[in-house]
């Protein structure tokens, strides 16, 4: 933290974590509901900041639902509904409040899940709260803590889709079939939930913004360290064609959007957690600091992936 | 709805709620959670509409825990925790970070209850997203339907304080005693978890946008009316003697920011309903229209409270 710089998202939330006397680092806060545990977790996007200007109101809709159903699939949970708040616009016409709501309604119910209420008010710019409730039972509750050294270090589907979107999006390359994975994500609540009934998964997240700092994120909780398999990361296929494999890379690494699920497993008990669907070892758990290792060389990874900044928390 | 005006916003409610296929008109969500019921609200806060220029962050950040909380009381539950969804504009220094949530975390403690988690971002205004989670027992909660004609209608405590606070602060008498009651406000949690138990209640609600639109809510999901007895309405003392008696009951009745609770009582059951505190029968229920009666003469309500109006909703 630099003296008068903007202060990065986890330094601040360490800093509000203090003040609240401690918050659990989890895609969900996890709360005791009797025999089960009832998880939730709350988002707030922006029109300018989070919303490609590409995006049609249905597909904002859609995502601000998808990235808490996201954090709802990380913890291994069964989704049991979703909050809205939404701030409209001035220039938020009754064809642009269907279709929003529509995207909202048409997540939720193809997770099987449904929109329970919530708030809208007018604002300025669109700005939407989704907050994402689930149940999971005790036991099978995952969380970023638990990775053990020697663990085997998955993850869920293709990476780099989304990033391949974001790139196609700026350049104008519209009609990419990785622009349509970066405007509707499709978290994995389906394996999630079976990854949790597996019992192989020692410690998940979602990926959401780029491997890197997922990675960066379950090392600080798990106080373990990584080492990933440059040749084992399932780069979505057409990526490493169009953009080369330093650039895919890259995407996999630092892009967010993928809203794949990141887990470790115990070695002996892979093949339980490959009955989840498509899941690919792409490294191990070991001791400390965050490596790539290619044709048997390791270099150290930085933890950067999408990280928002906050501008002007200055420090005194 | 005009064509072309700005709707209001419980007709875009209705609309949404349509497109949703259904939400229940509650102050919360109500979850099936096994042996109670989970229950949950969410409100979106900005700088400029919502909170008094002459606020501090502290307040801020009481108030946008505190409106939440009162949701959970109406439901005549217990709080589970609250989760915040904070942007944060350029301007916000360290100093008002820690002030802002101080504010959450006090208030939630106040209330027995925690800060569990969140999420913040960089934006424009100030915008302060809050969900509130609670539990009740499932023969115990409380909903806006359930008056039926004859029930006594009771407020807790005393009404119209914020709304002269209101007037305080726009005619820059900073020195008034209903600043406070405006700036901090006091969910009644315990009043609200009281009057479940008693089972005494039949319908409950906040008053948070004023009585009359909590009236009008109230008669359109039970399907009755209300009578209100004007001479019997606890007015928050200070009140007549400062804007006369015809201001004060426009501020009880059509000023938002109270955070009592409104509810119908069995007439046999008054004397368990009012063990639950400061418990005032303010009228009663009857088959329709919403009333005030004033030396024997009853005259129609509008439901003219605080509502936000969404602007720019055409309607085609």
């Amino acid at each position: 933290m630099s003296q008068g710089g903007a202060m990065g998202e986890r330094d601040l939330i360490r800093r509000i974590s203090e003040i609240l006397g401690g918050v659990e680092n989890d895609d969900c806060a996890v709360i005791d509901a009797g025999d089960r545990y009832l998880v939730a977790t709350t988002d707030m996007l922006h029109r300018q900041t989070d919303f490609p200007d590409i995006m049609n109101p249905w597909q904002m809709g859609w995502m601000a639902v998808a990235v808490n159903l996201s954090d709802i699939a990380a913890m291994g949970a069964e989704p049991a509904g979703v909050l809205i708040a939404a701030g409209l616009p001035p220039e938020a016409d009754l064809y642009f409040i269907d279709e929003l709501f529509s995207g909202f309604g048409d997540c939720a119910a193809y997770y099987g899940t449904r929109i329970l209420g919530g708030d809208t008010d007018a604002h300025q710019e669109l700005t939407i709260t989704g907050t994402a409730l689930g149940f999971v039972e005790k036991d099978l509750v995952l969380r970023r803590r638990g990775a053990r050294v020697s663990d085997l270090l998955c993850t869920t589907g293709a990476l780099g889709g989304a990033g391949a979107g974001l790139r196609a999006w700026k350049q104008g390359e519209l009609q990419s079939e990785f622009i349509v994975k970066l405007l509707e994500p499709e978290p994995r609540l389906k394996e999630g939930r079976l990854l949790a009934k597996s019992r192989a998964v020692t410690a998940m997240m979602d990926n959401s913004d780029g491997l890197a700092l997922s990675l960066s994120d379950l090392s600080e909780v798990s106080r373990v360290g990584f080492v990933v398999y440059e040749d084992r990361l399932p780069i979505a296929p057409g990526i490493e064609e169009t953009v080369g494999h330093e650039e895919a890379i890259e995407m996999v690494m630092s892009a967010g959007g993928d809203f794949e699920l990141v887990f470790t497993v115990k070695p002996e008990e892979l093949e339980a957690a490959k009955k989840a669907g498509e899941v690919t070892v792409i490294g191990e758990v070991v001791e400390e600091g965050i490596w790539m290792e290619r044709a048997g060389e390791r270099r150290r990874v930085q933890g950067k992936g999408y990280e928002h900044r906050i501008g002007g928390s200055k420090i005194d």
